[in-house]
C-alpha cells in the first residue's frame, strides 16, 4: 500500500496522474469513560486500511497521513484537541490544493468524526471549483448500508473492541438525562437541532454502550470496509476519464 | 404572522424570550431555462409562510425577511449572484449574534438551496458553542417524508406551478450528457462526489422537467407546508424550556 | 421594471452587457417607538421603484432584490439584526464580482441606511480595481439637493407617512438628553465625531418626529424618486462607453 | 508639543487619562510629475504641527508618528506602497485599541489621503462600540470652510509650495483627455462614480497645477491649520466628561 | 509513555495540571531522491520518543499525536503537502487553546521542518499572552550543540538511516549550480536572504549526502535525544511553579 | 540618499529596476523609565542612515519610510502602540507586494525589534515565493558580529546615549526578581521560551542600563553601521543578475 509518507517525491509526481490520493480524518475528543481520545482517528484509519488491503492495489491510491486533529468544539468541555470550523477548513483546503498542485486529479477523504462532516463536504466542493479534478468524501460510517454512529456508544465501542481492544476500558451505564438530548433523536424528521450545553449535560456518548462485544465490532468493521472498498472502486470507475497517464499530464 | 420588517423595535424584544426567530435563506442562481433566478427564495418562502398560517400563531414565531442570496458558486457559469462560503458563514453568524443579543433563545433556519444546506447546518452548530440557545435547521425538501429535489426538475418546476406559475416559461427537454453528472447520482450509496464543470456540461438542471403539473406541485406544497409546520411545532415543545416568559428573561 | 429575481438567466445574460444592475441595501434596526424595523430597507425600496417606474425602461435597468440587513452595530442595544463590517464589506464585493461575472459592466447602489455608507463607496471603489466596470453608488437622501436624514426623526418619519402609512405609530416627543449627542451636531464644521453609548443615552432617534406629516412625506419621496431617476440617466449617460450590444461582448 | 516616539512610557501614561492622542495617516503614492511620493503625509502632518503650535498645549494633545502608508490601490500603477483596505483598517483597529488599552478615552485622527477617508471613519465607528471612548477624524481638507483638494493640481501644489517646497519639481500642463474622468466632476450631485482604469488614463492628477503659487498654498495652509486648531479645542470642549484626571482613572 | 491519543479524557484532564504536553510537527515535502516525504515529521517523532523514553516519566509529559503537515510552499514544486503560514499559525493557535483548556498549563513544541520554525515560535508567545502558561519551542538540530541541519543532506541523510533505514534510497551526487543558492549560505553573516525559485534550482538537496552512514546517524540521533531531555528537564524545572497538583487548579 | 517619500513617482519607476528598495521597521513601545517609546525605530533608523552615508550611493538604494509601529503585545500593559502578527504580516504583505509592482526586484528589510523578528522573515520567505524577486532581511544588533541587544538594557542605552542623547533620562537600577525571567536566559541553550506575565513581572527590561556610556554607544553603532553596509554590500553583489537596466525590464 503506497504511503506518501514513506514515498519520495518523484515517486509520488509519478503516482499522482493515474492513482487516487486518499486523505483519512480523525479527532482526538472525549469517548466516555472507555475510550480513549484518539478513537475516530483509529477507526477511520483502520477502515480505510482494511479497505486499501482488500482493493490489493487496483485502483491505485496513494494513502497520506491521518489528519490526527478535528473540529470537535463542542467537546472542548473534556479536554478536546480541537480545530476550528475555519481552521479545518485551510487545513484542507491547502491539503487539496497541494495535492492538486502534485499532479493529483482524483482525491477521496474518509473522516471518522460527525463534527468534520459538513467541512469536508464544502471542501471538496470548494476545490472542484478551483480545479479540474474529482473528488469524493465520506463519512465511514454512512456509506452502503448507512450506520447511525453515535458517539461513544454501542457502535463505536463494538468497533474498538475489533480493532484496538487493548485501548478500550469497561465502559459504565449511560445516565438517564431529561429531556433527552436533541442531537441524538431530532424533534422530527430531517431536522438539525443544536442546543447549549447538551453534550456537557449528557456526559459524553449517545447511547448505552454496555451491549458492545468484539464480535459485533468485526462484523461491523468487515462491512465498512467492504463498503470502503466498493465505493473506492465505484468512484475510480465513474472518475476514469481524469485519471491520466503520465505522458498525457 | 409577526414580520419583523414590520415590527417596532420594543415589539420585537418584547417577543424575544417566547418566540421562536425564524429565518429563510434563498438563492439567485440559473434555473434552466423556465424558472426564475429567485426560484429556491421563492420556495423558501411559500413553505415557511404556508406552515405560519398553518400554525395560526401556536407557537409564535417571529418570521425574518429573507436572506435573498445563498452560496451559488457552482452557478456563477450562468448569472448567479452567489456569497462565497466564508461570505454566507459570516452572514449566517452575524444575524444568529443579532437576534441573541436581541433576546431571542430558540431559532429556525429554513433553507430553499441546496448549496446553502452544510453551511446553514455548521451556522447552527457554532452558535449553540456560543450562547445558551436552541436552534433547528432544515432544507425544506428534507423534512417530514424526505425529497431528492434535484435542481430545475419535475420537483422544482412543479412547485413554482403551484407557487408562481406566472413565472414558469415552457420547460425545454433535458439534454443528455455522457458520462451522467456524479452529483446527481453518486457511483456508491453515501459518497459526495464533485467533479470539475459538471453543471456547466449538464445544462443546469439535474432531470426532466416536462411532466411537471400545478397539481403535483400544490400536493408536493402542502406535504412540504405540513412537514414545516409539524417540524416548527416539535421544536418548540422539545425546546420549551428555553422560552421565557418576559419576566424572568 | 425587469427584476433579477424573476427572470431567467438567459433573460439576465442578454440583459448584462447593455443594462445598468441596481442594488438597494438596507437595514433592520431600532427606529424609535413609531417606525419598524425595515425603515432603511423599505425607503430604500421606495425610491428605488418610484425612479425606476418613472424612467419607463429607458435607460435599461435590472434591479436586484435589496439586501434587508445592514451594518448597524450601533443599534445592537435595540434589537438590530446586523452585519459587520467585514462582512457587509464581503456580501457587496461577492455580489458586485458576481455581476461582472454575468456580464454587467455598469452597476449602481442605492443605500437606505447610514451605517452602510462607507462601506458601500469603499465596496464599489474596490470593485472598480479589479474590473472593467464603471459603478455609482448613492446614499437615496444624499443625491440632489442633499438632505440630513436624521434617523427616526422628521424626515424618516414623514417618508413612511408616504410611502408605508400602516406601518407608522404615532411617536413620542424626543426626550432631552444632556449633553447633546455628537452624530447630530458635530462639534466642528466636517468633523465626524463619535463616543461610546450614545444612540442608547439619546433613546434612538435624532430629532423630533411629532410634526411628520404624510403630505411632506409625499413631497420628499417625490423630490428624492425625481433626483434617483436624473441620477440613473446621468450615469448612463457617462459611461454609455461601458454598455456593449450583446455581439460585441 | 509632547510626541509620543519621544516619551517614556510612564509619560504616556501619566498623560493619557487627560489628554488627546492624535494620529496622523498619510500615503506614498504618485502626485504626477511634480510633487513628491509622500505629498500626503507631509501635507497632513504640516496641517497637525501647525494647530498643534497654535494651541500651544491647550488642550493637551499626544501626538503620534504619522502612519507614512495609506490606501493607495488606484495609484499601485504608479509606484504606490499601498495598504489594501482590510491591512489599513487593522492598523487603524490596533492602533486605536493600543491607545485605549493605555489609557487614552479621547483619540483624533488627521488624514492627508482621500483613499484613507472611509476607512478611517469605519475605524472610529467600530471603536466607539467597543471602548468607552470619544473619537474624532477628519481630513484635513473637509474642515471648516471645506476645500475640494484634487489630486496633484492647484490645491496641493500651492499647499507644497509653501510648506516644502523644495520638493516641488516644475508642473507640466494637464492632457485634456475624453470624457473627462468621473471621480472628478460625477455625473449627478452626491453620486460617487467610479470606473476602471480612470487614474491612469488623466496622467495621475485631477487639475491643472501651473497656477499654484507660495503664497496661495500660505494661505491655504494658514486657514487649515486654523481649521484644525479650532476642530480640536471644539472636540475637547464637547467630550471634557471624557477627560479624566489621573485620580479618577 | 503517555500518549494523548490512548488517554481517556478523563486521564488527559487528571494528568494535565502537572504535565507537560508535548507536539511534535513535522512535514511532508521533497527530500530529495533518496529520503521520504515524510522525513521531517519522522525524525522529529523519533527525537520526542527517544527522549520520552530516556526521561522515564520524570518529569511527565503527555504526548499529542506529531501535526504530519507543516509549511513548505518552497516545496509545492515538487509535491509537498503543504500548509499556507495562515493555516499552519491558526493550527497551532487552536492546539494551544485546545490544551489551555483542558488544564494544562506547560506545553513543549518540538519542530522537525526549518520552514515550520517562524510559525511556532510566534504560536508560543501569542499564546504565552492569552493564557497564564508557560511554554517552550524548539526545532530538534537546534538545542544543546546546534547543528545546521540543511535538507536532505549529511545530517538529515544520516539520521534517517540511523531512525528508519528502510526508508532511505541510494543517495546521487548533489548537481553544481551557480550562482550557488543563498539560503543554504547567506552573503553576509546574519542575514536572511531568500530568492525566488532557488530551491527548483538546486534540485533539492542542501549538500551532499553520499558520505552519510548509519553510524553518524545513530551518534547524532542520540546526541539529539540527549539535548531533548535535557532541555525537557530544564524546562519542567524552570517552570515548577506553574505546575499545579490536581487539588489546586 | 534617495528617499522614496522625497522622489517622485517616475524617479521611483526608474530606480526600481537597478536599486535595492530598503524598509526599516520598528516599534513604540515601552523602554523602562529612561529610554523614549520609539527608542526601536529610532535605531533602525539611525543603523540604516549610517550604513546608507557610508555607501555612498553604491550600490543604489532607495529608502523608505519607516514603518514606525510593531508587533509589540507583551508590552501593551505599558503603553505599547502595538500591531498584531496578523496586522503586520499584513502591512509588510502589501508593501512587499507593492514594491514588487513598482519594479524592484531587491528588497532589505532592516528591524530594530525583537518582536518584529518572526514576522519579517515570515515577509520575505512568503513574498519570494509569489514574485521573481530577492529579498534580505535582519535585525540591526544580529548581522556581522551578533549582538544580545536585551531590551532598555546596556545595549540599547548606549545606543541611545550616542545617537539620541537628549531623549535619555537616567536610568535606575534594575529590580531583581524571582524567579529569573525565562525570556532573558533560556533554561536550555537554543529553546525558546515563554512565560504569562513575564515582562510586567521584571519591570520592562532585561538587565541593568546604568554602566551604559556614550562612547560605549558611539562604538556600538560604528559597528552595526559597518556590519550593514556591509551586508547591502554583499547582498547587492549576490543578487546583482536580479537587476535590470531599465531597457531590459
Amino acid at each position: 500500500m503506497p504511503e506518501l509518507t514513506r514515498m519520495t517525491w518523484r515517486e509520488v509526481r509519478a503516482a499522482a496522474p493515474s492513482a487516487i490520493a486518499l486523505l483519512p480524518i480523525g479527532s482526538q475528543e472525549q469517548h466516555a469513560g472507555h475510550l480513549p481520545m484518539g478513537t475516530d482517528t483509529m477507526l477511520a484509519e483502520a477502515v480505510v486500511d482494511g479497505a486499501l488491503e482488500r482493493l490489493g492495489g487496483e485502483p491505485e491510491v496513494v494513502r497520506l497521513p491521518a489528519l490526527p486533529f478535528g473540529h470537535s468544539p463542542h467537546h472542548l468541555f473534556a479536554a478536546a484537541v480541537s480545530l476550528s470550523a475555519a481552521t479545518l477548513q485551510a487545513v484542507l483546503a491547502d491539503v487539496l490544493d497541494s495535492l492538486g498542485r502534485s499532479g493529483f486529479s482524483r482525491v477521496f477523504v474518509v473522516n471518522g468524526h460527525g463534527g468534520n462532516d459538513e467541512i469536508m463536504r464544502l471542501a471538496v466542493k470548494q476545490y472542484a471549483l478551483k480545479a479540474d479534478v474529482a473528488l469524493a468524501a465520506c463519512s465511514y460510517w454512512a456509506i452502503g448500508e448507512p450506520a447511525s454512529p453515535g458517539h461513544a456508544g454501542l457502535f463505536e465501542t463494538s468497533l474498538m473492541l475489533a480493532a484496538k481492544p487493548d485501548l478500550v476500558r469497561e465502559p459504565g451505564p449511560r445516565p438517564d438525562v431529561t429531556p433527552p438530548p436533541l442531537f441524538d433523536r431530532p424533534p422530527y424528521p430531517g431536522l438539525t437541532v443544536e442546543r447549549y450545553g447538551e453534550w456537557a449535560r449528557v456526559g459524553g456518548s449517545t447511547d448505552d454502550a454496555t451491549a458492545a462485544t468484539a464480535e459485533r465490532g468485526a462484523d461491523l468493521l468487515d462491512r465498512r470496509v467492504a463498503a470502503l472498498a466498493a465505493a473506492i472502486r465505484a468512484f475510480a470507475s465513474a472518475t476514469r476519464e481524469h485519471a491520466h497517464t503520465e505522458g498525457e499530464a
